[in-house]
């Protein structure tokens, strides 16, 4: 757990770190977010992350919080301060505080700014790394812009619940058509019985993953033939191999999707070799 | 503006009421809300409100925070120490603080309550009323569980911003069909060239209003001819009359909507009606 965290301009405890009931984020879900990874010490993929910020920010038209170098230290300070060396840092902005009403605040309105960071628990990532987990599939109930990463979870959060609920580790969301858009908290992968990783490409429809981007450029590197298109939830059961990527776990493999063993029921090869082809040369700044 | 405001137990200064940072409404949108008229010290449709509070409770499966005897008293307390005579009273329920986390917390984190209430800006409400509002259609973005009224509005916000810097009051969600959804806070109605009310009927694909609910209830009573049916933005242009309704100002008539004058281009005769009869018999607790 993060113990201490940075809001508004101050350091302050963990359990004393409040922000004002007339926060939009807390009103309006009138926010957006990242999570970036830190390993040995080292930010991962952090100029994808902030870039990502800096868009989900413009199309809801939310201004930075402060200069991206000043974010950049306030990143490094709160990681220093909970002496994070694996774990994850989290950001989230706001449109700020203002008397409750649904159009934008008069000019003037300062964007919140808060961040946590927190240690990773390893041992349940090991375990979902080594043994795969399972996935079940169900309609996407989102809004239109799942391309800006903003904090009206509440469908995320409905999903994920019922995957758990289900027994699953992650849902798999299906738009009208019966695509696979991606997880709850995730983006979704298959290799076909070709040898070809499949994963749906960017749009609307689904988060643009900082770790989906990287995965792409460390697959074309390690010579595997790429397609990014929509597959279907059919497509995905008869798949060779499957998995979720995240910046908080990388790559998790799946060897289950809703009645369906995927591959023998292990985690795929590829799906293996992707995950150290990652570690091993995924960048990091 | 609330000067007091109830928060998780306490009655606190406006300007000092806070939550925890990791309160799910504030990173997960987890929550859900309700507003309720004040009108010369009365409460509005007050058990519809909170029966309407439970079902979104009971969909996003959050548990009351208090028994609902509790919850009328605080209300109450709320209003009378702001000293409201006429306004609104504002309550939020929040799946409660916890390590963030997508799944559900641990039976045991307690559901957050905040309440605050706050003035009517009457003179706005009247000259909206008096002259009339503009309307644009544009597509709707939200999520499919509109039904559900929860603090994930970030669409809604970008809706009415969208509408009011078009130079209009609300915007009405146009269906991948075409056909009016409802505003982005407010619901939708018209009457047709036959004298007949129109309005899309309850579903997931909008918000149950409980002012809707006691208009139908009022129409019928004003031996107004009622048809629950979705319609599209080309009939609500081409209307008699049109008008929207929400909690806060009962119905404000609609005068125009994007480039199309309604009727005569001024407030329509059978929505004043209607409004007269609402605030002469609607229901008072």
């Amino acid at each position: 757990m993060s113990r201490i965290a940075y809001v508004n301009g101050r350091y302050v405890r963990h359990a004393e770190a409040g922000v004002h009931i007339e926060d939009r984020g807390y009103q309006f879900a009138d926010g957006v977010y990242e999570v970036c990874g830190i390993r040995d010490g080292r930010f991962m993929d952090e100029e994808l992350h902030l870039a990502r910020l800096r868009r989900s920010l413009d199309e809801s038209r939310i201004g930075l919080p402060m200069p991206l170098a000043s974010l950049r230290h306030v990143l490094r300070e709160v990681v220093r301060r909970n002496r994070i060396l694996n774990g994850l840092v989290y950001f989230q902005v706001t449109r700020g505080v203002a008397p409750r009403d649904h159009p934008f605040p008069p000019a003037g309105v300062k964007p919140a700014l808060v961040v946590t960071a927190k240690r990773i628990n390893e041992a349940r990532v090991r375990n979902a790394v080594e043994k795969g987990v399972a996935i079940v599939t169900m309609p996407d109930q989102r809004w239109a812009r799942r391309d800006i990463k903003s904090i009206a979870l509440l469908p995320n959060i409905l999903a994920k619940q019922a995957a758990r609920e289900a027994g699953a580790y992650e849902a798999w969301l299906l738009d009208a058509d019966g695509y696979v858009t991606e997880g709850s908290s995730t983006n979704a992968w298959i290799v076909d019985q070709q040898g070809r990783l499949v994963t749906r490409p960017a749009g609307r429809e689904i988060l643009s993953g900082v770790t989906r981007h990287v995965l792409l450029e460390t697959a074309r590197q390690e010579g595997v033939e790429v397609v990014e298109r929509p597959f279907t939830a059919d497509e995905a059961r008869a798949a060779r191999e499957a998995f979720i990527s995240a910046s908080s776990a990388i790559i998790i493999p799946v060897v289950r999707i809703d009645d369906a063993a995927i591959g023998n029921g292990a985690p795929g090869s590829l799906t293996m070799r992707l995950r150290d082809a990652y570690l091993t040369y995924g960048k990091l700044t």
